[in-house]
């Protein structure tokens, strides 16, 4: 009973492609239209040379890039770009998912001279740990300080139904990772999709760093998955001081926003949570 | 209230943490302990050299560099590995989570010039779309053949509730992704988590490359999460005919799976299902 048949959807064609699917219910089979969420990989270029290639949903590229960058250690502002473009052939025809990023001098040459290197830093003496992996992204940047900030639990208890209310195609698809970034007050400042949970972050920062708005020193991150590493390393490189996810973290997660000083929740559903660090930023009311 | 303090768990210290956090409800904070999944990096090498680091729940770890190695499409088969082991220095003191890989000659030398690379190829006509990508996975491999493999939809039905039964560390911590291989009866024959979903599916190839039991032509995946494209790629890798899984897959999951004759079924939960692409192998009764 049928062959693969896709179309790319009327409402959101970028984003959803409508597929023909055999649906099964106990015994029965039917044919039905179902939508997909869109992954395609996009090229990272960094001045004419392939730095990266990401699967990821399209939309918001320019944000991917310099939030992927941003993450990467590569650049740290808005100062150290010279420009983030859409590629074009010798005619003048656009590239298809390729985005190119020109940096400034002199971190232009700095970056150039490294940055297309697969090898890390690895500790010699006694194998990688998850201490040096921390130490790694901790070591040129300060742990973010004990603030004025607080967040009422109730605010928090509020932010989940928020985001879901503002995701356009998860209700279609149900193949989304959402970031949002919210104010201490619970209202929703921006937010991105993207079947990677990283990317999603990334174009949060990317968009930071295009509007000049970072450091998000006031702001909330929620996720609506778990919470790995690289999460939280995302989140402190844009001076995040609180994660909220509907889900767990993993326990480097844990440790990395211990040390970074970033407020982590987990669990966040049905008016209870669990604050794994820095639960001093968290209060009855405020 | 309570800073961050954890431990190992005495139940399973490999990859389990045991925290202290500040579990809320309503109004109400009280003290509890909790459990995370260990997330460590591990280092994989190859002759010698630092090829990957990837962040993943300890464990396995010599399936996991075999998995990464063959999902990478650096090793084929068994025949192409030496030697996989644990890396000690040069008084015998193990490193910590780094594994080395020996491939046999000539491969070896041939992998060793290319694998470092950190560029891919890009289609330089018109940028880089889902179809190169298809194209790049199935240029060096047939399509799975239309088969004599039928699965009854029961049999598929049955299968989330005996993954779940069978995963150990998930009801401790919520944190981990599970893949499991099962045989067209339902069987689960091999079982892998991890806190990454391509991590899971790396560790039972790679347990199929160090038995001896590849290709998996006569086994089913089940997974916990959603379907990318990589996790196909690596299905297709393993010539696994079937691949289904508890959430969606994304647009290029399905574009490959129709392509590299994979039977692709999400959403697989209460006895219903979605099959996007070869439902020929499902049938009601076998």
């Amino acid at each position: 009973m049928g062959a693969f048949d896709s179309w790319r959807s009327a409402l959101d064609p970028e984003r959803v492609l409508s597929a023909r699917v055999v649906h099964w219910q106990n015994a029965e089979e039917t044919l039905r239209e179902e939508s997909l969420t869109v992954e395609e990989p996009c090229e990272i270029r960094l001045g004419g040379r392939s730095l990266a290639m990401i699967m990821r949903t399209p939309g918001h590229d320019h944000e991917l890039a310099l939030g992927f960058l941003l993450s990467e250690g590569l650049i740290q502002d808005a100062d150290d770009v010279q420009a983030v473009k859409d590629v074009a052939d010798d005619e003048g025809v656009p590239l298809v998912n390729v985005v190119e990023v020109t940096l400034r001098e002199p971190l232009r040459q700095e970056v150039m001279a490294t940055a297309f290197q697969r090898n890390f830093a690895v500790s010699a003496s006694c194998g990688l740990c998850g201490k040096d992996t921390i130490a790694d992204v901790m070591c040129n940047a300060q742990p973010l300080s004990s603030d004025d900030l607080r967040i009422s639990a109730s605010c928090l208890y509020a932010l989940p139904a928020r985001l879901r209310a503002a995701q356009a195609v998860f209700t279609h698809t149900g193949g989304l990772h959402a970031a949002g970034l919210f104010t201490p007050q619970g209202e929703l400042a921006l937010l991105r999709e993207d079947i990677g949970r990283h990317n999603a972050v990334d174009k949060l920062l990317g968009s930071g760093l295009l509007r000049r708005a970072l450091p998000y020193s006031h702001m909330l991150l929620l996720l609506s998955g778990r919470t790995s590493f690289e999460i939280v390393q995302k989140a402190f490189r844009a001076r995040i001081p609180c994660i909220a996810a509907i889900s767990a973290p993993s326990s480097l997660a844990a440790e990395l926003a211990n040390q970074s000083g970033i407020t982590l929740v987990g669990f966040l559903r049905d008016r209870t949570m669990n604050v794994y660090t820095h639960p001093e930023r968290i209060v009855s009311e405020c």
